[in-house]
């Protein structure tokens, strides 16, 4: 079978793999489409060199169909399935309070321990998630960055008539914005690329350019003057961080989704002066991914117009290259294209 | 009556002023003690002189006995009282959402209106806690600082079987300690003065030096590897602010309680990782100040030893100085042993 590796120094290189059988509780999956995540780029970057163990087979954002199955599996051959690329142990502090998404020994699989681009992939049986007909491999391929987004919704506690600020409006920002909606809360998206804020715009949400524009009169405007219910802060910048605080109400929560990873300041005072709430937020939990189905399932999420470009296996550096340099939303290797 | 003023440039000056008749709804108070705050410090030493109008008579922690009384109020003259120093709008969208005690035009009595540190002081009646019998108006004066610290534990929902780190020894960081305890919570306390650590161990609190000793190490032994549920940032530092988050297990809360005028830097990426829950907390609400009078009433709290010394009005100059220059619990003003 084919495989595409990370070898280091910014480079992807498309070969030739022994695949695994299915053992004992296990399922090989004929990979279907595999999207690209900001954290694939931050690997091809070399800036998780240290965590990723080389040559890696990276990849966690997937669908597939069963290929063939281990003993003791009872997962019919040719099911359309996802993976939830999560391995606990079961055995430390996190996992034993029913935390097991942020185990502290946590295996993230497509990054500590290869993932999905490949043609055929052997995983175990539980973290594979059945996808419904109804569902397109393309459009499944989907879900695990809308669990994502579901998991920040679900952790900022938003109910329907609440206002939202999401601050960035990449992948991410968007489908939490349409989850939010889907939640039935007003959206509020602030991103400076215009091309994003007219996707924000069809999807139902009050786009605000932050650079050109005045985020917090708007807020101000829109929640007569009380400020946000919840913010999501998706960004990730220096200047997006100290900013999310400002925009929410007394007792508001503020959600930090993008990945800071050195401190940087936050306004405290703030968070004082409004008894603010702010909530980190990881991964997901296996409801958040039944979520996620249900809401593709239901035509809620805008997959096609998600979906940027679709590129052949062979051609994933280009996927990589196309996303450092461009403002796409995602793109999606079909794995199996790779012969084509 | 004799009243002391702030009038600018680090002094207070004790001199005569005309008490205020109770009008409709209010209540005049003979004022038995002021204790001095660490805002107080702060408005003596010019930080807040752009708020606060001058000269100022300043002052919140009180006791007090009832004077007189306006029309419309049904408060007998000489019953023991302390005030709760929060008037608000009642308009703004803090008020409407149920949040008053943080108002977004709240005044604080005794920074943006006049205080306790005068002989005869009319307020709302709406302001006035009773005080029981059994509580001395010594301790009474105890009561604010108390409800900030019930305030604290209860935004943290600390639960009986926790463990909580409070993070300094002052006279907030020891009532948070004891209203832990109180909750029945293993505390670990970090304080780099060996007096305020004797304090702390007194209140049945583990004591640790965050300076030469290791902080982290005590509260990963203490709680088997998984961190701390819950922890208080009372310190206020640079230090304190980034290394708080690194004591709290996997969605534990952290509670911000000093004051940072200004952004510091925070560690984003590990409220990300545990998915913690950093919490703001501000003054408190009347159901505070009854569970302070509560625990006062039940001898849960050391006031004896929280009270490092009494001095009377004249001296109030004094007991700022005593403040400043060593780390002195609480010191309380006699108001009417300005004549002795």
């Amino acid at each position: 079978m084919r495989a595409a590796k990370y070898i280091g120094e910014g480079r992807i290189e498309v070969g030739d793999a022994e695949p695994r059988l299915p053992g004992e509780g296990e399922v090989r999956i004929r990979v279907a489409f595999n999207g690209i995540c900001g954290t694939d780029l931050h690997i091809v970057q070399g800036h998780m060199d240290a965590r990723v163990e080389m040559p890696a087979t990276i990849g966690h954002e997937m669908s597939g169909v069963v290929e063939s199955v281990g003993e003791g599996v009872d997962l019919p051959v040719g099911t359309q399935v996802t993976v939830m690329p999560l391995r606990w142990c079961g055995e430390c502090a996190a996992c034993l309070a029913g935390h097991q998404h942020i185990c502290q020994r946590l295996d993230f699989v497509g990054i500590d321990s290869p993932g999905a681009l490949q043609e055929l992939w052997t995983v175990p049986a539980s973290i594979v998630v059945p996808i419904p007909d109804g569902v397109s491999l393309e459009h499944a391929a989907l879900v695990e960055p809308l669990a994502v987004a579901v998991h920040d919704v679900r952790r900022s506690r938003l109910e329907a008539g609440e206002t939202a600020v999401v601050i960035g409006g990449g992948p991410i920002g968007q489908l939490i914005a349409v989850v939010a909606r889907a939640a039935g809360a007003t959206v509020i998206l602030a991103e400076p690329d215009a091309a994003r804020r007219a996707f924000a715009e069809q999807q139902g949400a009050i786009a605000v350019d932050p650079i050109g524009g005045d985020l917090a009169a708007v807020v101000e405007e829109r929640t007569g003057g009380a400020g946000a219910d919840v913010v999501f802060e998706v960004a990730g910048t220096r200047g997006t961080a100290l900013d999310a605080t400002r925009h929410a109400r007394t007792r508001g929560r503020v959600v930090f989704v993008a990945i800071h990873p050195e401190p940087v300041p936050v306004d405290l005072h703030r968070i004082f002066w409004r008894e603010l709430e702010v909530l980190g937020a990881r991964v997901y939990e296996r409801e958040d991914f039944e979520r996620a189905i249900e809401l593709l399932a239901a035509g809620a999420v805008p997959a096609e117009a998600l979906i940027t470009r679709v590129v052949a296996l062979d051609d994933t550096m280009e996927a990589f290259d196309a996303l450092l340099s461009a403002a796409a939303m995602k793109i999606l290797v079909d794995v199996q294209g790779a012969h084509a």
